[in-house]
């Protein structure tokens, strides 16, 4: 019952051209499971790889600080894979030990605060207003 | 019934050291709502700040950086109030209008395919294990 | 377009059925806006009033505990309203504001170590399994 | 330490004549794992299932549009049971491999959506309240 | 502090091609305020535009049912303006009183059963996996 | 590429007295596994438990109160490890099978009315603000 991934060779050429842009654009040899589930729906896998390439192509932020809002947000939201996958592109991307351990600490902090700011019912100043 | 702000003229001893310790870290003339909602509870109070403090000082992560780590997380919680804060903190860092449309579209983007990964139930690549 | 409440007057004899067993329950002279909107569809309302005063009756646990968990809740997720009006009855359930204190940090400290635990990706001991 | 399920041979009347009434209901020979684990608690087993029972069955909306809407909701908060039950109920109900592929696509752009709603800080239009 | 909108008369061109796309395809006098704050990132507001208009454009799923998914992860994530607006959309897509009050009891039910199954930590059933 | 426990034995000084301090304080032979990978970050770890113990600590709630908020928060966040963790805590504490099934009852009766206030729009009684 569980989707099964879509492996190179049984892919169409659609899926193809896609998977042949993922491993291009990152240097790697094989594109990893998330796009092998996408894969399924061709216009979904397309329309989704064109995005994170736009959006995560260093222009204004640099690719580590990218992925660290990324994997702060998969923190946050709980989504086991997206927190595997991202760790390891942050990683990449150069996130040292240390930079991991801020990471997390500053994420956790926001966690903490946001729901002080919910249960204490704090109006919002004038001046960020 | 909503909880009422504690001014620095109303304040003990404690809040005001806390509240002192705010402003001149910060450099800024007055401490925001949060904290003047958080002073009804002295010990929650000196807490927070105290990890605030340690957590968002610039070591491996500059400051900017975690400013924006926090306004991920807040604008995927959607705290209202900690959006507003921390937008004005990541300006007060440094961060440019490009700067924040990149982030913003990073944020979207995670909250997008955290959900893909959820939903076609991509099992984690030996790899990231 | 937004949704309206439903006031006594103007309500079905299904909705004042309900309406009256809230008044009486809660010992109260009228309804909260909750259940003024939920009116809009009386079988939802009946339902949902049904199944909060069989929940929210003490039995294990008392009414306070039952609130204090209620708001918890309520402040994790972000939602203003059941924030108001949990709060609200929190406190004419007998929750003191060293009591609201309390909850308040520990709502905040579980949902920072929750993200740690995510980060981190800690395995689950085999004594908790 | 971990909840145990009940299976039927081990319940009592109570958890019986619930286990029943699903198996009829749904026309399988046994209950899934969620209300085996319920009925740990007779009284939220019966009031649990009694809400789906009404909740779900068609009236306005039909029975596929609500499996596909249940299973909206488990992805957003990345429930792993609940995708799993309900993308099988979904496809009992009459989910294509196109209809999934498509509600994921709809799932995940809402997500990224609400956060950019909330990120720009989006004053509501008058047309809309 | 808060980002401010941009309206047709201010925009340049890029935006400005976009706003007519948006008001051409949806047959409206003028976008609605969330097209008018992502103009502030001219890209991201392409991009974005590109996106909905494939993903809510009716195929295996009628405009209807994609306007109702939208607005339930909306409800579930607590996006004020995104319940606004696509309770608008849907309305307008031919969602009935009656559709939205079941809707709302799916919405429900289903973030209640959530959590269910993640506190009495329930496995995975072989038939779903 | 998954992050390392630290035990004990390769620990230095500063996590061994964190780890000193949580054994002694809770009586137990040995850490769980969520200090020994924060443990990674002794600043984290260290500041973590000083807000852990703290937090936690009985004073105007019980412990057995507070850990049944923790585990609220917790099963409403799905988070799997902090679930079982805080599940064996509050049982520690003294939480009968009778509490746990009500603390869900509530813990799922919250999620769900906080959708249907989000879903229905519904104003703060001027009584709660």
């Amino acid at each position: 019952m569980r989707p099964q991934a879509i492996a190179y060779d049984e892919a169409g050429d659609e899926v193809r051209r896609v998977f042949d842009d993922i491993t291009a654009t990152r240097n790697v040899p094989d594109v990893n499971n998330f796009w092998k589930y996408l894969a399924r729906d061709p216009a979904l896998l397309a329309r989704t790889w064109q995005g994170v390439k736009e959006v995560m192509a260093p222009r204004a932020l640099d690719a580590l600080t990218k992925e660290m809002i990324y994997l702060a947000v998969s923190v946050t939201n709980g989504c086991a894979y997206c927190i595997a996958s991202h760790t390891a592109a942050a990683r990449k991307a150069g996130m040292t030990e240390a930079m991991f351990g801020e990471l997390m600490a500053v994420v956790g902090m926001a966690n903490e605060t946001n729901r002080l700011a919910n249960g204490y019912r704090v109006p919002i100043d004038q001046a960020f207003d």
